[in-house]
């Protein structure tokens, strides 16, 4: 995995350093757009017939929202989080890892990282070029559905992260 | 705490029998009144400048909805769902309790399963006589203000409630 | 796994709503009718000389019945909770996913998140086309036996679940 | 608690030596007979129209039964295991402990050990004078309610306990 | 993975019935003899200059006891528990397993069920055709020298188990 | 404890607005700043003959470092990073609650709370009014001295936060 | 608790530095030592018809022996070791807590920390001045019986501990 | 995988045994080479614009030190913990493992067992041939940079590790 994986890492925002004299500061996701975000993703899969439920967390994976859709299985809380989590300390969509847990067994060992899930439908959300949260989608019938609907979520708010 | 309490748990709610040839059922508590409640006391909260998350469960104490306001601490996720769960599994307010837990050493030692938290802040919702759910909320200055801001929240969807 | 699977997600039942003025309605699966399913599990694997576990859960994944057989293993009723848990919240069989974890990585990934097993033994029950719960089944030698004590511990009671 | 206790725990039936050539043995509670018990406890509290769960384990604490009752709260289930699991390893009736908690901030403590639960409501459950297991009875207005019922639970088998 | 396994499943004791009118008995493993197995697999792996850990449960897996060996790595002890439990509760070697989780998904997705692990070192051990208990042993170079020092453990006592 | 508790409360920093365009922002302890906090610490109650471990988290309560220190207790990283969770979630000294969980039940039942400890050793670190993370000091003979290394541990850094 | 602690904890061993050129050393208690003195306490309390659990870890806590003995209760094991864990960590009887954690809410806090257990019948094992680990046993009836026997089983290994 | 790692298990080093009279010991890692190490390992990734977290453990697994570097994700402190835990328990790097994992199914099941990842990036640390400890690094854009960073966090202390 190593090589293309590089780049993607390379592109890990850089909280932003103010001045010599401050502490760096790092942008937070006001929970008003969050819940913005989780309830149009929300919705965008109940548009296609799909239930689910959506976590947003911040970027360091800690849950600012968690909304179970109704008729979402039992199981989509629990997946919506860690695909969010995944998403947030890699900062990069979830799905870009299922090739590598294919072939690298090593890449897929690191699923018994504590909160770590490899599967489609968790997005980073970024101001910019920093990260400031990310989403996780679960319970469409696919995670490449789950991940349009994390995207329309982020879509609803997009204008605003800044 | 025996005789006082009898009379609060014989008001605990019986799902609905519809007939003898049906299942019974129980009604359930859309996202989006579970949301609008949840939002209503965080919002309520942040009106008198308390920093709070809010967690909305259903009847069976899982989460339907959690929210962490801006600037609310880091245990007060934990401590909502707690709050919440607590208030769906008694069908009381979680201050109800106060009492009890200082003067009755078994009742205090039921905190010790899982997830029981008996401090202020944790209210049943209810459709009619039937419980739907409960909010709990924390990060207040005090039990009562946290129960005030539940109480908020509810009040936001009560009309609905039916 | 994204065409064929889609199919099987469609039928996932939506919860009746009486009406736009009421909460929209969840059909329970009453204790009795719990037991009688696990029983008669339990009961059909022991005429095979089968020694098993077996777990009823609602809708919702929650336990509603554990039973564990004489002589069964200490793991079953573990495993036998988490095919409950996976059926009910995939509403299909825990056999039905026996391809997609061997061809696909992300799909097998999903054995991480909590409680889910992919493996033949668990069944949901259904009231017509309403999800009331699921039963799962485990010890026995095989899969498939797992999965046919399971099917008839639901047909104890299938003329009852309208 | 010293003094008392010390009667209580004397009476710890040995497990039966059935010679010196042979292993000792531990008689078994089959589940026909646990679940007789725990359904025997559930409808006794229904009688009353009280909602519980009840718990059945074996002379070890493992569980053999378990039953969440129509309504009954979602704290139940783990509140008559830990009951059922704390009556089986004292070999005594939870109840029991009810003054030494208040009085003996050493004895208080030993409920931070995994799955003890001092509160009334758990009952061993003998085959003369050996342990045979335990019942947790959770959920009645009271503690001594949910003794009453875990008696009742005890009582649908006890002529064939031996 | 169903054939062959059928077969050894089969192999399963049942607990001896003494009459109809007794409940029916388990054999147990006293102290001493778990200790003088679990020492003696100590020793027989030392013997080979391999520092292990060793673990005895019951037949319930439950563990009896647990040793940890001189400059035996931190992570055998969890090891030799989980192969010991996986012993007890399938009644047959781990290394039993080797082929099966290779080349079937479903049997490798047990791992997930609690304290499962199919990896050689964890033996049953029986009085006759009952089980009484298990042993693993984890830490040295390679599952059949694991195997061979638990096996050297269970001969120390095999004459007494009857 | 309401009404002093109220004051302290109302302390708790709101995150810099840099205006109505830009999301918020919370400024960053950086690891060097955090390691120097927490070596000082581990270093002034080295001096005094005290073995401690002392962990710092960011202002959500997530580790930044955690050191034990030579010859420290095992348990004493846990009681670090707990006092160092609850200064930061609450934004007090874990000193202030000594009075509260002797005459509140319900404050002292936080403490069923995840990671909450309120005992002396645990204090915020600010940058101006900004909470930027807390210190958690643990293992010397007394809470005082713990808070008193903590406190030594902040001073190294005080002037560089800002 | 502060002033008569002090003393206590100004006891804490300092590991052997054997010079300015070489790491500092940990004297380790062996296996065989290590069972010896759990095998003893298990015997002594046997002798005196207790049936009890006995846990031996090392200095940092981690477990070395665990032996549950025949008819000991089930909540014995995790008891012991929490003993024997409490006892290592502080390097002090665990009855010594005894008036502190009725006395001092802040002491009594400390049990949520985690594995502790301020309650009789751990101890101490050392080697001159050297803390090398602690033994832990449970299930006697009485702190103090508890306690008698561990420091029957420290006292089968004591002329060896230098 | 059984030959080539015998030869490796083999190096396991013995704690060195001063005399017959007594005890064995085991060299300590000091904290201050522990953050030493650790923070060369962030500093050398840094450098290569990479942001991870590091953990060094001690011979037994046991965390001395965590840091959690700017910027790094939220689950390099699992990543880098589990790393070391591995490192120092098999005494080898946690890059050995690497075929193992992909051709051996029974490797990769080790996985199952608590904290054990393999994964590039964990090294053991050692003074002359006696396992003192391990670090482990997380975050790095490939297993192979992560190694390469622990190897010069190592680098910094190797010639006072004797």
């Amino acid at each position: 995995m190593r090589p293309h994986v590089l780049i993607l890492f390379a592109l890990l925002a850089v909280p932003a350093l103010a001045g010599a004299q401050e502490l760096p500061t790092q942008k937070l996701l006001p929970l008003a757009l969050a819940n913005e975000a989780a309830s149009g993703a929300v919705a965008a899969c109940s548009a296609g017939g799909y239930r689910v439920s959506v976590v947003v967390v911040d970027a360091d994976g800690v849950v600012r929202v968690s909304l179970r859709g109704d008729g979402a299985g039992s199981h989509t809380l629990n997946s919506a989080f860690r695909k969010a989590f995944t998403a947030a300390t890699f900062n990069r969509p979830t799905s870009a890892w299922a090739d590598a847990i294919k072939n690298n067994a090593e890449t897929g060992a690191m699923q018994h990282i504590d909160n770590i899930l490899m599967a489609g439908g968790g997005l980073p959300i970024r101001a910019g070029n920093q990260l400031v949260g990310a989403i996780g989608n679960a319970g469409a019938p696919g995670f490449d559905k789950d991940e349009a609907c994390a995207q329309a979520g982020i879509d609803k708010i997009k204008d605003r992260l800044r």
